[in-house]
């Protein structure tokens, strides 16, 4: 992969994905014009490429480092990802991913099909020594700062033994994408003590106990975006609700706030300064800023953005893939597990 | 236990566990005491009973239909509820159990221990015909009227057909609680297509899909609070996940509102708008508004209010079980159980 014990040589080369997403490739290739504009970075756009060339002629890109690289299948949201991949050779996903094997680019950003991202990963790249199970990482807002939740989405149907790999994986990440040293990693739950959650939660808080992570046991999931774990770790199934639902109740309360303001009296200047609070508010919470989730363990960087991905979230989510990339954080990663395995022979 | 096809005859007496809950017995006799003011019903107060008398003196309730029944064992919540029911055979969840079965009361009311509260009404009551696990039944604001969710937490973990017989109770109860004749059952999961989900989910839709019910299929968490199902089925550990990412964030966004409104050159009216707003939504999303959930399945009426009740949330718990005791609830739900094995077995 390119990533030994320092960090990558720059600019860092992205393979995106321009078909992946509800918006494709429209909004990918819109944040990739942006990301790489004023960004020490170059992007391959990789899709049909008649259809990106016409996209891309939309914008005024002539003089950016974007080139084309031609995958004329698609996964589509709705298909199974492995039938599909099977039978398309020539994805995009697929090419992008090979791009990056065969070192023309150091990351692969989607917006695409989960599952079809995690299968061409594992494929394409192996796994890391120690790693069973890829976890998508997200990053959530914390009262100061964020936290890490993984899995994201990308195992439904976990082992204790993965979410004990999950809580390694993630706290090695929290230090290079949040600046931790010392990251805190809680197991999301139903209840703080040891005894309370369902037999996979109860099971893997005595594996993530003996981890060299700094736990700190179980985490309600009321105290989600309270900031009191670094890293949130939980079974891709239970992530993907908690995010969703959180993501779900963003927009209800935008909606039921604007119908009780509605139904006061209320000045032009108090709901004019409540819709730009909460504009603010809703940045700090919505996706869309975030980009994207690092798909951990895999020995290759792919970066998975949101679905219902704006142009906004592509150009972040390149930016993301790129900034992991130049800190090596596959090399850092790969590293933080070894410690793990070591300590665990250890004890 | 008096509930035969008609619905059983009035005023309803609702036997409440007083030490249920963090602020027992101060906030669970506040509420009875509220309870009963005004309404047309009887409290019987179980617990400790000089404490619970002590408590009762703090307020004007001599006129009131409230009388104590003695209980001098409490299930603390941090205890495993089976070996501390086990040994305390005079816990207050108990013996106002038995006082239902008895016939002295029409249904019970704790704002205690799930757990405690779960095994009490199983031993006590058995369950329905067709029903091998109970379920929490909460209802859930969206944006008109209320939806059902099951489980918020009784069962951690759950198989394909416990979440098929979820269905069929809370359709059941929805008739009874949102006064809807067909309601819309949905299966909480992490995509919208029939495929998409765990294990247990991907089960579970294919029994949905063949129950006596409105079945909609998977519903996703984003669209939780958003009113397209009337009934929303999942396992207990993953809705009370949802449940508390939810009144988590409610909790966050109004922190983090405050400090964005904060941030600006707010006019007074303004922020005073925002608040008045706030607060109504947020009576709206909060727990303490319903006051309870139902504990369907078992042939006894039990009514499990949240460990963090207020005495407001332990009027209206209470007032909700005598509400459900009146309107014959039981009956009805074994009678919809019933109708629902015969269609199955025809089927």
């Amino acid at each position: 992969m390119g990533e030994g014990r320092s960090p990558v040589a720059t600019p860092i080369t992205v393979a995106v994905d321009a078909m992946g997403g509800d918006r494709a490739p429209a909004a990918v290739v819109a944040g990739a014009v942006a990301a790489a504009r004023g960004r020490d970075l170059r992007v391959v756009l990789v899709g049909p490429e008649t259809a990106i060339r016409e996209e891309l002629a939309q914008h005024r890109a002539d003089d950016l480092p974007i080139t084309l690289l031609d995958a004329p299948d698609v996964v589509a949201m709705a298909e199974a990802p492995l039938a599909a991949l099977r039978r398309k050779r020539r994805a995009s996903i697929r090419v992008a991913a090979d791009l990056v094997a065969q070192g023309g680019a150091q990351a692969v950003f989607t917006a695409g099909h989960t599952g079809a991202a995690v299968l061409t990963a594992h494929a394409t790249f192996g796994v890391l020594p120690g790693v069973e199970r890829p976890a998508l990482a997200v990053i959530v807002p914390a009262p100061r700062g964020a936290a890490i939740l993984l899995d994201a989405g990308a195992n439904v149907d976990c082992r204790p033994d993965h979410l004990e790999r999950f809580g390694v994986m993630g706290a090695a990440y929290a230090t290079v994408a949040l600046n931790i040293d010392r990251p805190r990693v809680g197991l999301l739950s139903i209840g703080e003590e040891a005894g309370k959650g369902n037999d996979l939660v109860r099971e893997a808080h005595g594996l993530l106990a003996a981890a060299p992570v700094d736990f700190i046991g179980n985490l309600e999931a009321r105290d989600m975006f309270a900031g009191q774990a670094d890293v949130i770790v939980c079974d891709g199934f239970t992530g993907n609700i908690a995010l969703k639902v959180g993501e779900g109740l963003v927009e209800a309360v935008e909606q039921m706030l604007r119908e009780e303001l509605g139904a006061e009296v209320v000045s032009q200047v108090g709901a004019l300064l409540t819709r730009r609070a909460f504009a603010r508010f809703k940045q700090r919470v919505d996706a869309a800023e975030y980009g994207g989730a690092p798909l951990l363990g895999v020995a290759g960087l792919v970066v998975v953005g949101h679905g219902r991905s704006t142009p906004h979230a592509v150009e972040t989510g390149i930016a993301l893939a790129a900034r992991l990339a130049a800190g090596g954080m596959i090399g850092r990663l790969g590293r933080a597990l070894e410690r793990g395995s070591g300590r665990q022979a250890a004890g």
